[in-house]
């Protein structure tokens, strides 16, 4: 099996050295090309286009930085739909629409190929140690196929359902995260504004039933004031709002995530959106 | 060292029984006498009246099942303040709101005793196993002397501040699980509503940066309709009234908790106050 | 029909001159005397405790500042029901909760008087032009009874059943009115955010099925930031609480309203307390 | 000056009627003919499609039923930019997004034409009767120019700046009005739980200072459980929707609103989607 890796950013560079520490035969392309250096050091073969990557390989994945990169990958001149065909698989593991999956499997789908979409859980640090998490909707054989590859990328690989579905599930898992996170922020201000000790608000949650990763990881940096980005909170809002207007397209309502969503509105309004979403902490304070 | 144990229920049983195992001398009292033959079976003495058990005892718990319960135990005749005196020590572990605790404080150390609040984090399975996270305000002497107590009951004790503390810190803590719940409902719901599979859901969830017990727990039951009680709805919806009163007293916003509120208060209104919790699901899917 | 009006403050005075005017005998009462000058000076009668305006009069009104002072006025030395007894009519058309309304119900009752609750909708001009609105919960027969009067003081009057409905409906309505008003500050903070003119949505407002005088009479202030006192913004906030409480008991979820109450508690730890209760606009202006 | 109205619908027609009344020159043109018999037979031009009214005319106007609608009128085959030239005026009265009013203005500028969007507050009734209201954006040279016209279809007229401030106000001011509903709703349903009478709740908004039409037409029929349609609950939400949007774009909180926006999701999810937007009220007493 020979592989392909579109986008050599802080994700697709160590998914692709990954693959390659495992003894598989990689092509890789990025828009800029000597971001392709370091992974051709370690042996990938480095295409000029990702038509090119989708002839020479099997399964080709793309990991790029917005739903618009993803579109171009496909759609532009010299992109995947010149060259997928029976035979070609396509996997996308960047963050897209639901649409924008349904529209990309159509077109894959009408060439003849397979799509997968694969949006993944977890950031720069999970994606080095090949524990992300890969919510795959599209064609299940491929994702069959495309197991072993996963595997080596990520500790956990999720088959969902057709085209869209990994979309939602990651709109619907950032729904519940950023919900959480504006939760978090209320407790610590208001235990603050109270007098007790946010280190101790800290600790007593870590010995309790909603002891998780975010709160103990998060919670100390919050308390000192500090939010170095790992995922920025103007993305956290924009996967808030889409995450409503799934909610009003499926008719639940969701006032709570409504109400936190407003909350990240506010930090963006207050300059905080590259932060990181853990910022809101002090549009919350400041309430 | 010797110990009294007030209140021989679902919690305090397992307390004493935990004490009794390690060693210790144990003085029991419920106002019930029958349930005080378990641990009687096991060593303890048995007192008539909660003043007995002070006099005997140099540091004395009380496990009691509510407010009012708590009130009566210390101020009702042949009641804890009868006895207490210089030299004696005096530790509620029951649930109260902060004014209590420091109605109690006061009483206590007018008569020249220690008083320590120290609410409990964990129920029945938690007792039984020395589990148990005290939280709490008081005299810290007290809370140095009685650790050894604790650490036999507990698994972990903070020491919070003044009288009061302890109660604060219980309800900063159940607002952010309360809010966490409602949000966790709110994304099963939209997941199901979408065509997501549930147990894909808690399953994503299950290897992320917010997972957690009660989600793990809690959210396979939650998708088959089960709710057996481990914390009931009402209960959940009494402290995020009291914490939202606890914002107000202190200014501070609260409005995602609020929105949580107002689904626990329509749980309620449904008639699922008796139910687990985890039963505002059925509040959140029908929204 | 002699009338006594105890609490000679903004809103008392301008109540027992009217029933003046109109040629009533009436007795007055205030905790410090030299209130009572003006009103003796255009022919009333002054008498030096709660319990002598009771005896001299047949139907006796108590306007005073807050629940404490009602309180105070009814059950202290000298008080109102010192004195009362069958024959003789009790009207507090102060703001009282319904739980205290009940409970001098229950006193006066006891005694043999009769009781109503009447509280007001309106402030210092519609006192002094005689346009109050009176809530009217209680003895229906006095309500018929004193009906002369609360038309010389007030434009409307609603009888609403039992003691307590006065109060609640008090409660109602004016957590719509503090919705309301975030609804509409809301709006203005956004229209100016995206470039619109403030007095145009105020005149576009006017123009249609929202019409009301809240808007017209707040919403040129709001825009020009002056915030003058007419109803004190912690008062607002204060009945948002008790209406939030008032649904928890009746398990009826309002929120949209817990929202709005979180604005005002935001407001009012911001330090605008003490201003009009517009300014929650300053509050949500910045959110 | 001679007038085309394009859309011969509920609204259209009475609006050029009430043009030829005045006795104006009137062209119309409508997307099935029969619709124009009407105005026919009271002196009205009827044209074969859009590009021929511009030809005919100094001032169109369109009133079709949504932006799709809009779009077509302009941009289809046999449309408005097919004849709007220098000398020519287009003005869209209709209901569409700030981002189409603005298309529409670039095109039609493109060809030398004058545009404004007039988007309406006000439906059939006060079309009828001459008393809309229209929110203009655009082209303040043929907004006084068009006055004359406008006046005689409303009642009053707004010039509010560039194209696609008339869409702004109109989500503005719906929002406003979609949040007050939500809190007359949340009042009428806490009360009647309360045991208050609702058309004595109603009664005691109309005495006082929030007032307003759309409460004293309404509820008499929300509280006895007729929602015929007057504004649609899915167009309100649609707007709610919107105004979230507009709210995230200019980075301005608006957490009651989008609470609100959650019982109309809610009620829409029950199936009340084409009743008034009142039938909120049964979301929310269902809550």
């Amino acid at each position: 099996m020979k592989y392909g890796v579109l986008g050599m950013g802080i994700m697709g560079t160590p998914m692709a050295e990954n693959l390659l520490k495992e003894g598989n035969e990689v092509v890789v392309w990025n828009r800029t090309r000597e971001k392709c250096e370091r992974p051709a050091s370690l042996g990938a073969q480095v295409a000029a286009r990702p038509a090119d990557v989708i002839r020479e390989c099997d399964i080709c994945f793309t990991m790029v930085s917005d739903p618009q990169a993803s579109h171009d990958v496909c759609f532009s001149e010299g992109g995947v739909l010149e060259s997928i065909c029976p035979g070609k698989s396509y996997i996308d593991v960047s963050t897209i629409t639901p649409e924008m999956a349904q529209q990309i499997a159509a077109a894959i789908a009408e060439r003849g190929g397979r799509f997968l979409e694969a949006p993944v859980s977890g950031s720069k640090k999970p994606a080095e140690d090949g524990n992300l998490v890969f919510l795959c909707g599209g064609d299940r054989s491929l994702f069959e196929e495309a197991l072993p590859a996963l595997e080596i990328m990520g500790k956990k690989s999720f088959y969902l359902g057709e085209a869209g579905r990994g979309a939602q599930m990651k709109l619907v898992i950032n729904m519940i995260m950023g919900t959480m996170m504006a939760a978090f922020a209320e407790g610590l201000s208001l235990g603050d504004k109270a007098g007790l000790d946010q280190q101790d608000i800290i600790e007593v949650l870590a010995q309790g039933a909603i002891a998780n990763p975010m709160f103990s990881l998060k919670g100390p940096l919050m308390a000192d004031g500090k939010f170095q980005v790992a995922f920025p909170l103007k993305h956290m809002q924009k996967d808030m709002r889409l995450a409503q207007l799934l909610a009003d397209e499926f008719a639940q309502g969701v006032s709570a995530a409504a109400v936190a969503n407003n909350y990240y509105i506010k930090a963006k309004g207050k300059g905080y959106g590259d932060e990181d979403f853990s910022a809101v902490y002090k549009a919350v304070i400041d309430d």
